[in-house]
């Protein structure tokens, strides 16, 4: 079973991977495994990834065949397990916790060569919508306080497959940077009575310099401390805490945004490596929601997604300090986003 | 001038480097330059780097001419500027600061291709009295709050000069990741009224599944919630808060305490790149020491070493989440590196 241990220095939960136990000879270099030509994410291989949790198919089609559009199944080396109930107990000074949750994937499309930012709109939409789906579903599940989904395209951006998909994990901690987004977005209500990334918002759409694209609503911005080249987040202009409740006009929006934006880093940096992951609300459902990570019902959050193209290396200062040297500022790379042509 | 900008999402600050604006054509690939075979750390090409700061040379011998054991410069590329006085100000809602600080290069040895974990335990004390002389020297400046000591083992891990090297850079604010562990120290402190370090590595030694190795009142050992595969920390058992406070005696102990888990992790884990980065306490003679990073005078805080060998990707998940997954159990990673025989 996967544990949970929290560091009580760094107060910060980390997954022990118990059972896997990698030896050194594992580690000996850190190249991508050699693609046999085989795809388990492919159409025609559903046998070859757990049973599908969910799949947008036609009606005629049985689970687990061909013909979907979009399909979500059970990461086949799951970091954290499914099955149990939650169970926290101390270890001396220590803290720690089974390591249940839930690891899915989203197969983006059948095509194995169509990246995300190249999907037609239609499907891009479909995509944001099983996302959605799943947030919802997940959620149902108490145990569960916090539901990530996030992308790694490119190997040096942590992708193991080729195949284009997201991943989703289910927590049963709030994660520190949500947390502390959490945290933030509470101070500044409880102080001013106004959202913390409202009041910001607001303030970069009169700026305007580090804007990199508005569509239907949705803006995508560089942020004032951006920690790296070419960061960007896409949020809704109008408040809103969860992305869950984005409606199928709002979700048609963010993906006519975010693929706006995807094309423009493609056009600028030459088809990068990039991460990207939602940040929304937690559970407020779970079991445990009066936690010291999360004391007030996050209605004073703002959704939205951050992108990070994976342009630098990450040295040693920027592990020793969690403080980060980017050489872009800001506003240069709103600039060039806006100024890429895109077809 | 580079500008310190600061998150207020995530309460983080960001060096801007507002004078190198790098444009998109400059990220094209993550590959390191190619070595020309001249490099300005060798012995004779003194007048290839800014005049040194500080080295240890026989007296006979002048500044920027060979016959030096190591060798400290500026850093040709600094990430901040030395010159000028502190200058806070607002934009709107954000923070920024004027980028003032120190960047410097600690030049290990004349010889180029003499890793750290090599090096004879008479020189490695060398290199760990320089890097106390600085962290002496640079506490004199009160516009510095923390000085940085922190290496780059390795183009994985960031290196981008082969010439084994340290860095140092001394900030007016104190890192995030250092703020944390303060403050965690401090709470623990006014709790229980002893070191939150010293308690844990009370249970460390009792418990002993994870101690690596002990040398001289030194020990070395994998954090409960080891982050990273093979992390180890390397710490004085008896409570000590600032490294510049380190007795000759205890500088060879802790030599030969790093060297001993360097030689491990190079025996099990095929001489792995590497980052290691000191933390110690902030700087007690800066101007601004009242900040909300730091609440109270660092006594209870015990400096450490921490080593991170470079064997995994980090991914989105990571990256979304500051919430780490690690296949390998400290625990077993320790007894590897118990097991490793080392010559």
């Amino acid at each position: 079973m996967p544990e949970l241990r929290h560091d009580p220095i760094q107060k910060r939960w980390v997954i022990i991977a118990t059972e896997r136990g990698r030896r050194p000879s594992d580690f000996v270099r850190l190249e991508p495994e050699q693609s046999s030509g085989f795809c388990p994410f492919d159409e025609g291989n559903e046998d070859k990834t757990p049973p599908e949790v969910l799949a947008l198919r036609p009606e005629n089609t049985k689970p687990n065949t061909p013909g979907w559009a979009v399909r979500v199944v059970p990461n086949k080396f799951p970091a954290l397990r499914i099955e149990g109930e939650l169970d926290r107990a101390g270890e001396g000074i220590y803290d720690k916790m089974n390591g249940i949750g839930a690891h899915e994937v989203v197969i983006e499309s059948p095509q194995h060569d169509l990246n995300l930012g190249d999907q037609p709109i239609e499907h891009f939409q479909k995509i944001m919508q099983v996302y959605q789906m799943r947030l919802k579903d997940l959620k149902k599940d108490t145990r569960f306080r916090y539901i990530l989904i996030f992308k790694n395209q490119g190997v040096t951006a942590g992708a193991s497959l080729a195949h284009p998909h997201t991943q989703i994990i289910a927590t049963p901690v709030t994660p520190r940077t949500v947390a502390m987004e959490l945290e933030s977005a509470r101070q500044h209500y409880e102080l001013k009575e106004r959202c913390l990334f409202c009041d910001i918002l607001k303030q970069e759409l009169e700026q305007g310099d580090r804007i990199v694209t508005q569509v239907d609503g949705m803006v995508a911005y560089t942020p004032f401390a951006s920690r790296f080249p070419f960061e960007v987040f896409v949020t809704p202009i109008e408040h809103s805490h969860d992305f869950a409740e984005l409606t199928d006009k709002g979700l048609l929006a963010l993906s006519r945004c975010m693929k706006d934006v995807l094309a423009r880093l493609k056009g600028a940096l030459n088809d990068p490596p990039y991460n990207f992951m939602l940040h929304t609300s937690p559970n407020t459902k779970s079991q445990a929601r009066r936690s010291t990570y999360w004391t007030s019902l996050p209605y004073d959050f703002h959704w939205h997604f951050e992108i990070i193209p994976r342009l630098v290396r990450i040295a040693g200062f920027e592990w020793g300090t969690g403080f980060y040297i980017n050489p872009t500022p800001p506003e240069e790379a709103a600039r060039y986003l806006r100024e890429v042509e895109i077809t």
